[in-house]
């Protein structure tokens, strides 16, 4: 008989995520705009770790014993953080061998909630193919959580998660009976040609371009930027080292 | 200054619905395979009040009381139960002038939470253009509930969704900054010309087909079998009178 293939699962909101939680899978966070893209970037700049934290207040506490602080809400940037949540503000100079507490409206939650899984990881278009490559080789199962925006759809986040679905079922290695994969899968496919007039439509898009925070916006929809994988050890995001 | 059309949103998941809720919307309750497909054949077919209930304990008290019960759970008929879930349950000879009591896994729910809003009304491909008439006439946000499977996403309600907001959307009097909708519409998109074939994959499906019971899945994506629309008026289902 043949072996089953591991199966991949998306949910589309981390307040859906209770439903899909299984201890056995590899889970992939993405909240393309922006703080997985961000967090992509740091990694690819030298950041050495970055502590995600969920309160404004565990922030502050991180900054008072002279971390370096990343925070935003609503896509502003808290008035005690060194950062934003945009990509470029991980330059080498400012990043490189530093810890960073990093904590975000949607993305840097998700991350901290999926810390249960069997192993946790960071993706966006930036490292979608040595993603992809990793988790073929790992043959477990896949959950992509998409961070959303405060728990709502979010359309750049899941058609992130129907390009990786794609990859994942392209090396037929991989299986799927999720309606969310499948949908995704699909929006992916239309969008696939010209991705960010795509995404224009979407709401954080908008949203971004009202803050004039949307130069990042083509940069995060690069695919392969970098081989770079973050993922989460205990509390603490760290290069993985792949074998 | 032009005057804003309402706006259309939709929501994946029962779930979801605190972060949708707007005591200015309608909101349409969609649950395909299969208990809004039902409940607008019921009405077809001549049933007089139709009162949803969330537990089976409920159904099994209005039993007690002498009332019709159609209840399911997981698409199967409860043993106490006069009715399954099935569209082709609701003949005329059976229910004419009777008043139902109804009981689903997914659907009845979704409509019982859906009762704070506005208006509450029952949708499904059988009243789909009826359905649109209606909401462009009345010229209020709409919000599409979709009922999905166990608060999964499920694709025959989403490309519903899509459907219904493609309808709105086309009359130039509506408009959308909602990422499910512009994300369902775009499905529909992809599923109109051959719905029950892009259905195929759907999770739902495949749990019908198990059970035996996909003799209603072609049915049930059928469009314009009637004009009626059921509507919530209190804890009950009655069908709506048009101006």
């Amino acid at each position: 008989m043949e072996k089953k293939t591991p199966r991949i699962e998306v949910c589309f909101s981390p307040l859906l995520y209770p439903l899909y939680e299984n201890s056995g899978s590899i889970v992939v966070v993405v909240d393309i705009l922006r703080a997985t893209s961000s967090i992509i970037t740091a990694f690819h700049n030298g950041v050495e770790r970055l502590i995600p934290v969920r309160t404004i207040e565990e922030a502050r506490t991180f900054k008072d014993r002279g971390y370096l602080i990343a925070a935003e809400r609503d896509g502003r940037v808290l008035d005690f953080a060194d950062f934003g949540n945009s990509p470029d503000n991980f330059s080498p100079e400012r990043i490189r061998g530093r810890t960073i507490v990093y904590s975000t409206t949607n993305g840097t939650q998700a991350i901290q909630m999926a810390g249960r899984g069997h192993q946790v990881l960071v993706g966006g278009f930036l490292n979608i193919s040595a993603l992809a490559a990793y988790l073929i080789t790992r043959q477990r199962d896949v959950l992509i959580l998409c961070a959303a925006w405060k728990n709502k759809f979010s359309l750049e986040d899941s058609v992130f998660a129907g390009a990786l679905t794609d990859k994942l079922l392209g090396s037929d290695r991989f299986h799927t009976i999720c309606d969310s994969a499948h949908a995704a899968r699909d929006l992916w496919l239309l969008a696939e040609s010209d991705l960010v007039s795509y995404i224009d439509k979407a709401a954080n898009r908008t949203r971004l371009k009202k803050l004039g925070l949307d130069s990042a916006i083509e940069y995060c929809h690069t695919q392969d930027v970098t081989d770079v994988i973050p993922v989460l050890e205990g509390d603490v995001l760290v290069r993985l080292k792949k074998l």
